[in-house]
Order: structure tokens, then C-alpha cells, then sequence
């Protein structure tokens, strides 16, 4: 096995107030002029961006804001924060929101320091070399940006949806108080659920050896998020669900899942679900869920055995001995579930009927015009990938 | 519940021939003198210390060597290496070995930056306000310090042993080759397993609120040393065994199994098994083995319920309903397994008989002369300290 790599130098506080760390987490970066980014206009109207904004410049620090991100970000406006870092002198970018808002920060701090067009990290025509310092304040639990080396912008121009990942977007600190969920809507938070475990599902769905310690450790999170995320659905305010689902969104995407496995995870899912939400804006874990139990039955003969060991230690499904048959009976289970969160399970549910023409823009897209098969756990080609969206169809 | 911290910057790289990356991971750290700090001379003897020094000088940084450290490593010897420090204008401290050698390490750094003595720090004298950079290449996994906060050591004068916990000893980075662990003999084996259980052991048994998620993530480390800890006696060079073990001595002891709970752990059993050590120069794992069952069967009654958790959740064994025999099987079960590696479980397994000064001795040490009570799950007074040393002796 190669040798794997762990590096998560985020520093997290994490509880009720954590957020009242911001000026003192900032001075100690040695911040002077922080561009605050964010998303809805809820973070204003909940006077959460007055505090912060308050707490801030009781440090002496300069502030700046630039709102408006929407979920799968754009680039135009990741262009205007690059702008406004180079006009101003910005030396450290606040993310205050959920995955989008993080994303949308790591990418102006990329092109902060970048003399191109920030794109060009997204579309792969350039490699980042640095970044500038970003924080968050977390709002929401699910993409887990907090504590990755992952960023995912959507390109306006065409709906491209590309992702960049380097050890130098690894935020700073995270402030991450679990009440700010509480007012996630339902489907949110059930998209939010979905987008947790497929970070984790995505590393545990590799062929090839795992460390036992990391499939221990993969599965003991998803049983706490099968646990805890239908609690947060019925009661939005219990502090004990939150909290467990917003660790858990961390830990899913910081590496610790992959850890001395034999890949850094299959992610065939995620790249598919990158270019249906591109062409119809679904959201990121609500798209995973229309299209992973299509993708389980398509791929899990390549080695029944792990989908075996899924569904005994993340739903308790005792093996009968017959592992295709145990293999769908854990998809089935998984699919069930997605569906009790009030998720999707086929990309019909979201109203939409693909047509064969955006079947086929769909696979061309994600294959990189067929330049690139998707997966780990059995790599598929641009038909094998249509035959899966047909499937989720 | 108070805000929880998570803090570890540390770089892990791990497999075999992760040492190989000493050179570069110096150079990307603005190394230029290097103190290479070491205990045995199996490190000269087996060419590993010459291959790491020839690794260094290919990136042009200097190199100095201290070797020497031993298990419960003295104050004498940090100081030594303070010195250096200060001569030669070093601004890099390499650990290579285990636990011992990396707390000297991270000693020697606080002491590099500080214009008193060294033991100011552990005997709270005097509290950290910076360190050195330092790193490792691992070859023994049992402490933790690669990627803990913590650092222990003796005073040669009188025995005291005495830890200092604070985020700036971190270690910029830690190579991990759990082939070095190979040759680590049975006695060692078994004291390094009871040791990465005890650091997840004292984090779970605490009275109070915990994060669901950590206790399953906590239950799951558990489990997989229980599994492997075995094989890796019977088979010394089964790869799978030891590196499950060397991540498993990774994050047991990083802050992980403690995040989010009412607190940071017991760590009753631990300060008592330092004064014993200091005392007997004991394997630090095995004086904790011949400990903890006789804490365990002293403090259950605060919650039973916690140990039936443990015994179900790590040993699998069922609840029956009667939650005190529960607990005192599941203090069994853990007692039967450390004595399956070879472990003692009382201190007169030592080949010691405590005479009553030195159990009076040992409990005046661990309450710093009566002036603070040990352990959170179980606040304890002089008087149960001794009860508890009487018990297991």
C-alpha cells in the first residue's frame, strides 16, 4: 500500500457560542482586513453578520462583505470577491455559511493570490501553488468543506460544476455551533443527512484493501448519522442530534474515512450527481440520493462482499451467507432509509424526465467528453455511466 | 456543554517508506539546523539513524545527533539537549522513536525557546508560551506524542514524573512506517496495546454528557486494537496488525475519542501509574495494566451504566439488566484480555511488594502533596488513591 497521507490542520471550536471566538480566532491569524462572505440574506436579517462584523472590528480588523452566494456557487461571483481582495488589500477571507459559502471563500482565496482567471484551477488548466488564509463560521452541516481539502464551483457559462482539491484550502478555524442548524428546513436537513453519509460511503466503496481501523471508524459514523438524522428531522431544535450530525459532517470529509485505504475513494456518485445538479440545480445530497441506489445495483457484483459488510455494520443486517442477495438487501436498506428522509430515490422524483438527449450530455459531460472513466470501485466508461442514469432515470 | 476544541496540525504520512519523506518534510518546514534526538542504539545499530542524517544533508540543512533517551525520559538529558540548542543555533527537533523520545523532543523545544529551566514547565512553575518545530519518524506505536499535546517527563532528582499538555508541541509533521514496529518485543507489544487502549479509556469514562458520535468512534478504536492487538503478538510482522495498531496509538490519544464531551477525561489511572513508574521505572503500559481494573472496581458505582456501554459496545457483551454484575464483567473482560497479552494486572505482578511507606508515597506524589484530588468519572482524595493502590497491589 502506498503511503497514505492525513493532514487536517483546521483548528475547530465547536458548541453553543463557538462563534464568539471570531475576533480572537482572526487576531491570531494575524488578520487585518477580512472579507466576510456569505450566503442568504438570513445570516443579515438573524443579526448573525452584525455580531460577527461587531466582534471583528473589536479587534481592530478591517471588514469587508460580499454576500449572495447561492448553492453550487458561481464563479462570476467568486470573480468579484477576487476582485475586491486584490482592490482592497484583503488578507483573509470569513466564510459564514454552509458548504457553498466555504467553497465560494477557498476559491477567492485561490485567485486572491493568483494572477489568471480563477477558473482555470476548476477546469484543470492550472494547479494552485497557494492560497490565502479562510475561516468559517458554520451554519449549516453537510458538505464537510469545513474541514476539506474540496471546492466545488459551477461555472455560469455552461453549468459546468468542477472541483479543485488541495492541502491549501484547509481553512484555518471553524467555528461550528450546532444551533444554527436548527433551523434548517426539512428537506435540507434530510439532503444535508444524505450528503454526510455519501462522504464516508463514497471512501468505504474502493476495491482493494482498507485499513481495518478506517472501515471501523467509516461505519461506527454512519450508524451515528442513521442514529441521529431522523431525530434532527423530528425535533429541529435537539441539540444532541445537531450536534452529532455536524461532527460527523466534518469527520465525513476531512480524510480520516480513507485513511490507508487503498484509494482515496470511488466518488463515480458525486461526479455524476456534480452534472445533474449543474443542468437542474438540485441539491448536492437530494441529486446523491436520486442516483446511488442505481449506481449500488449497477457495480456492487464487481465485489458483493463489501456491500455485505455495509449492511451488517451500518444497519445490522446479519449475512445469510448468499452475498448478492445480502448485497441488495443493504442497497435496498440504504435506499429505504434515503427515502424516510424524505429524499429522493430516482431523479424522476424531483419532477424532472430526462430525456436521451440529456441522458447523453449528461455521460459526455462527466466523462470529460469521454475523456475519463468515473470510479474506483469498478471504473465506468460513458456508456456504463449513461446505463446508470438511465437506471436513476 | 462548553465549546470543544480539535486541534491536530500534524502531517501524518504513513506506510512503508514514509521516512523516506524526512528530507522534504524538513525542507518544506525552513529547516536549516537539525537536532536528530534518539534512544537506543538499535536506531544507529539497524542504519536507519544514518540513512535519515544522509536523507537531511541532501537537502543541505545541517544535522547534530543526541541520542540516549530512555523510557520515562529525565529532565538531565532534555536539558542537554536545550543546551544545544542554544550553542549551535538549532531550529528543528527530529524525534525518532517512540512515546519517550518524542516528549523529550518536545521538552527540548519548549526549552530551545525559553530562558529558564526547562522543568519550569512540568513543574508548573512556569507556563509554555511558545516551542520549537518538531517532528518524527515513528517506530513504536504505544503514547501517542505524535500527534498528542502532551509531553512526560522524570526528574531524575526524586522521581517525579510530570506532564505538560499545550497545542504548541504539536509536531509539525510524522512519518509512520509501521514496519519499525516489528521487532518491538512481545512485553512491549502488549504494554504499547493497553497503553493506546487506556488513552481512549480514560477519554470515555468520564461522568456526564458525551457526544454519541465519540463514544462510537471511541468503542470502534477499542474494538479494532482488541481485534489486532492479539495477532500482532502472535504474528510480529503481520503489516495489517501493525498498522492498525500504530494509527489506532495515532488517534486514540490526538483529542478525538474526547471531543465533544462534559470533559477532557479521568486520567485518574494515568496519574497514579506515573508515580509508580517514577517510582519503579515500570513500563508505562503495564503499570497502567496493573491498575485500571482496581480503579474500575473502585469507582463503578458513580455509573454503573457507563461500564456495561464499554463491555457491550467494545468486549460484546450483552446487557442483562443488572447493571452493576454488568459492569464488574465488563472490568473482567478487560482485566482477562490485558493478562491474554502478557500484562500484569496487579502490581505485585511487578515482582514488587509495596510496603505501606511507599503506598503512602505514591499517593502524597499523585495528589501533589495532598493539595488536588485525581479523576473526573471519580473525584479521589488521598485516601481512595491509596485504597485504590492498596487494591492492586
Amino acid at each position: 500500500m502506498a503511503v497514505a497521507g492525513y493532514y487536517t490542520p483546521t483548528h475547530v471550536l465547536f458548541g453553543k457560542g463557538a462563534e464568539e471566538e471570531v475576533g480572537r480566532e482572526l487576531k491570531k491569524e494575524g488578520a487585518t482586513k477580512v472579507l466576510v462572505h456569505y450566503g442568504s440574506e438570513r445570516i443579515r436579517k438573524t443579526g448573525l453578520l452584525d455580531k460577527v462584523i461587531s466582534l471583528i472590528k473589536a479587534e481592530e480588523i478591517e471588514v469587508f462583505t460580499l454576500g449572495g452566494v447561492v448553492p453550487n456557487p458561481r464563479v462570476s461571483l467568486v470573480r468579484k470577491g477576487v476582485e475586491m481582495v486584490k482592490e482592497h488589500g484583503i488578507d483573509f477571507i470569513l466564510a459564514i455559511g454552509g458548504g457553498s459559502v466555504i467553497d465560494s471563500s477557498k476559491a477567492i482565496a485561490y485567485g486572491g493570490v493568483y494572477d489568471g482567471d480563477v477558473w482555470d484551477f476548476y477546469s484543470q488548466k492550472a494547479v494552485p501553488k497557494a492560497s490565502m488564509k479562510t475561516g468559517c463560521i458554520l451554519t449549516m452541516a453537510a458538505a464537510g468543506s469545513e474541514m476539506s481539502d474540496s471546492s466545488v464551483i459551477t461555472n455560469d457559462e455552461g453549468g459546468l460544476k468542477r472541483g479543485c482539491n488541495t492541502d491549501y484550502c484547509r481553512l484555518r478555524f471553524a467555528l461550528c455551533n450546532p444551533e444554527f442548524t436548527y433551523s434548517l428546513p426539512a428537506y435540507q436537513t434530510g439532503a444535508a443527512i444524505v450528503d454526510i453519509m455519501m462522504h464516508t460511503m463514497e471512501r468505504y466503496f474502493v476495491k482493494g484493501e482498507t485499513l481495518s481501523f478506517t472501515d471501523n471508524m467509516a461505519t461506527a459514523l454512519l450508524r451515528t448519522v442513521v442514529q441521529w438524522g431522523p431525530v434532527a428531522l423530528k425535533e429541529p431544535e435537539n441539540y444532541e442530534a445537531r450536534a452529532n450530525i455536524m461532527w460527523a459532517s466534518s469527520i465525513s470529509h476531512n480524510g480520516f474515512t480513507a485513511f490507508g485505504n487503498c484509494a482515496r475513494g470511488d466518488w463515480a456518485c458525486h461526479q455524476m450527481e456534480h452534472e445533474l445538479s449543474g443542468m437542474f440545480d438540485v441539491a448536492h445530497g437530494a441529486g446523491l440520493s436520486a442516483i446511488w441506489a442505481s449506481w449500488g445495483r449497477y457495480v456492487y457484483k464487481e465485489e458483493p462482499s463489501r456491500f455485505v459488510s455495509f449492511g451488517r455494520d451500518v444497519f445490522g443486517l446479519a449475512p445469510t451467507g448468499d452475498d448478492d442477495a445480502d448485497a441488495l438487501r443493504a442497497i435496498a436498506a440504504t435506499e429505504e432509509f434515503f427515502r424516510s428522509l424524505g429524499m429522493p430515490v430516482r431523479i424522476s422524483d424531483f419532477g424532472i424526465s430526462l430525456t436521451e438527449e440529456q441522458l447523453e450530455e449528461l455521460s459526455v459531460k462527466a466523462t470529460f467528453f469521454g475523456k475519463r472513466t468515473l470510479g474506483q470501485f469498478m471504473k465506468l466508461s460513458h456508456d456504463e455511466i449513461k446505463d446508470i442514469y438511465r437506471a436513476a432515470k
